[in-house]
């Protein structure tokens, strides 16, 4: 057999509909409920914020969802994505597992995220939206609604971390190519950033505050929406084209996998290649053990606690059930600010509870060592948040090999690293630690989270 | 028509061979000639420096030679590369033409190098040698060969111009990631760095001397050879996957291109476009216009002088006749870092004087200006190189609107500027200058250029 093994499939192969998950749970996801009643929230209390396109997805139980031809049209620039056999990495794991990835990294922005923003541009144009506006940590998000942005003639801001804004200028330069506008965060231009820079002039910012500024700007206005990259249910169904390629994929090669992997920080790209399998699963197809992976420095799935929590720290949003590790937690830095989320996307979290996920957490050096193994094998760098994905079938495949076993392993690489070398800067500079989170921090987080009950 | 128009091939359509341009030549190639004798030097004397399959393509004038399998099967990581018709600059210029561009960053390493690289690393692999030595400026080549050398598992040692090895230490990181040793050049390690530190132990370093220093290290021992990503023919050679591809990609499209336009800093991206096209006009095809635009910094297609010159500013290796700048010449700093070099390719050059290819040169804000608008259109951002290609396809187009004609420009979008997002902060911060050459210092390098004549 050759040593490069891609799959690759035509444009007319990109799914014409959106995988939704919610049509095939056995058990429905708990309601989201309204900050001030603590009731279950309807449509219409999102209409501030989203296009009412959006809020259907967002509570539909459609099984399949059409693809609108504009957003598949932009897909058609590199969808469909290829799905590899990674035989050189099995040769030097001398593994007989047989281990296959999806690489998301030749979109435009380097990632997984144009999926979910082409379509949320798509619809919000479609709305009559002019503006878009977002926050962002380390930039992947942000510099993806900016090309979708480019792409529909949409005005969009983003709310940059200031922390960020200062250590990632290549990614605001990225944004800012697209066409966007980037404000470090907290900014002078909502009155929730003026009240923090009151108290603090040099604020370094947080994702939350970002959220809670670009929250406020989208609300002002009628013309102005507001666009997340991940953890809502809608943003989640975008990225099932990832798993339907796949589906196909495999079928090509004539196998199906035995373990599938992925990365999660607020749970998109993990949902985007494993929700289609575990449906199928779920409507009487074979039984596949799905592995989320997540760092061990901020650990929601593996050691947060399966509550109603706020999406933000300022507590602006709905309240949604999840595993959290406490809205006022924050995580401690790391190189992989993707995954930097003190809570888990619902569906994720309820498929936990269910059991048809599992969940593991790694330091940060094993995934670098994981990843630059990766590099040195299959020729692409990933993104430090895919690191996580890699090193998670790396040890699936390390099993294999100890059992003498060949199981079928499939991970999704979500993204490349060109825009994160600092990052393996740092490790080979032996100056990346394994960080570990505040025991106490979290206690405290978890001690403070809002006590609601699930409605009966 | 919609809006994304992608030409896809399958892996089984990557050319089973290279096209040589040699063979369709009018008129053969001016000898190379030994640096000492003057007179033209044979295989053998190049046998120190490079694998002899290497050596014999650079002097073939067999029309097709063959891909090696194993190096087809790496190319199957990445090829075919995509063609697009670039419909949405098309309606940002309201032009008539029809804008092809075929792109070459979704490699690896994030160019079209890898086409040269993983094929020179093959032959050296299957002569016996342990390690590949090279220089490298911005990085581009540098990290093609680490990846290459990691596929192959042979050793990879890059000398990176010092001034670059401290400004662009992401493309530095990318090298170590694929395992390479990357050495600040000038160094310790050679003769000729050690002399160049004597006299400044702070010297920025050249490609000149970068280069000494590799050619040092490589002919000094029998498993170590010396390795180059553009210029020799056979370099160019193994670029032309690029053009055939595309041949095949337009006849989907049912068009021919009147118009091909490249970026020329030694030539290798623009051969690997343009000579499969040259080389059916030559054997009684349909004419067409092939522009080279260059650097209005550094000249050398534009403004040099078609000479006898060495390769190199210490004269170790062949002279060549050649577009140049004269090889004391040194460009002022400019944006793109890879078409900073004093002379052209010998076959680029020798095409020139037979009136096949014409060239123009553009200033950097310009071509940056081209890039944004490109980038906001077609979703992708262009290396700094790759923009001077994109100025040139827009000056075309926008000729096309003024006449009223739809002229087919194809043009070649060598690589994404990821790594080059510095010189984007640059031009939006107004810090871009237009720089040009000193004209003394290049009236004095060409004073300079060697007395030699064409043998008979």
């Amino acid at each position: 057999m050759s040593d490069t093994v891609k799959y690759l499939l035509g444009e007319e192969s990109i799914p014409k509909a959106w995988y939704n998950i919610a049509a095939d749970l056995p058990k429905p996801l708990p309601p989201v409920l309204h900050p001030g009643t603590k009731q279950p929230i309807g449509p219409d209390d999102l209409a501030p914020l989203f296009p009412m396109e959006l809020i259907l997805q967002e509570v539909s139980t459609e099984r399949e969802i059409p693809i609108p031809e504009p957003v598949r049209d932009v897909y058609k620039q590199w969808r469909c994505t290829p799905l590899y056999r990674a035989r050189r990495l099995e040769k030097a794991l001398q593994t007989p597992a047989r281990i296959y990835y999806k690489y998301e990294g030749v979109s435009p922005a380097g990632s997984h995220k144009p999926n979910t923003a082409v379509a949320q541009a798509f619809y919000n144009k479609q709305a009559g939206v002019k503006r878009l506006i977002t926050e962002t940590g380390a930039g992947q998000w942000g510099s993806s609604l900016a090309f979708a942005g480019s792409v529909f003639g949409l005005e969009v801001q983003v709310f940059m971390v200031r922390v960020s804004y200062d250590q990632k200028p290549y990614r605001r330069a990225l944004m800012e190519t697209y066409g966007a506008r980037c404000i470090a965060s907290p900014s002078n231009e909502t009155h929730s950033g003026r009240e923090i820079l009151a108290k603090r002039a040099d604020h370094p910012g947080s994702l939350g505050i970002a959220i809670s500024e670009a929250v406020e700007v989208a609300a002002q206005r009628d013309d102005t929406k507001y666009a997340l990259g991940s953890v809502l249910n809608h943003v989640l169904l975008h990225q099932t084209v990832i798993g339907q390629e796949a589906i196909a994929q495999l079928e090509m090669a004539g196998d199906y996998p035995d373990v599938i992997v992925g990365c999660t920080g607020g749970g998109s790209n993990f949902a985007g290649i494993a929700f289609p399998f575990i449906g199928a699963q779920l409507r009487g197809g074979k039984k596949v053990r799905i592995v989320a992976v997540e760092p061990a420095a901020c650990p929601s799935l593996t050691r947060g606690r399966y509550a109603y929590d706020f999406g933000d720290t300022a507590h602006l949003t709905p309240l949604t059930k999840m595993h959290t590790l406490g809205s006022t937690f924050t995580p401690p830095g790391f190189h992989a600010g993707g995954l930097r989320y003190h809570g888990m996307a619902p569906l994720v979290s309820h498929l936990q509870e269910l059991g048809l996920i599992t969940s593991t957490a790694y330091h940060q050096t094993a995934c670098f060592e994981a990843g630059v193994q990766f590099a040195r094998a299959e020729g692409i760098v990933p993104a430090p948040e895919a690191n996580h994905a890699v090193k998670g079938a790396i040890v699936e495949a390390l099993k294999c090999k100890e059992e003498g076993v060949s199981r079928s392993i499939l991970f999704n690489l979500c993204g490349h690293g060109h825009f994160d070398m600092q990052a393996y800067i740092d490790y080979f500079g032996g100056k990346l630690k394994d960080i570990d989170y505040d025991e106490k921090e979290l206690a405290m987080a978890l001690a403070g989270l809002p006590s609601v009950a699930e409605p009966a």
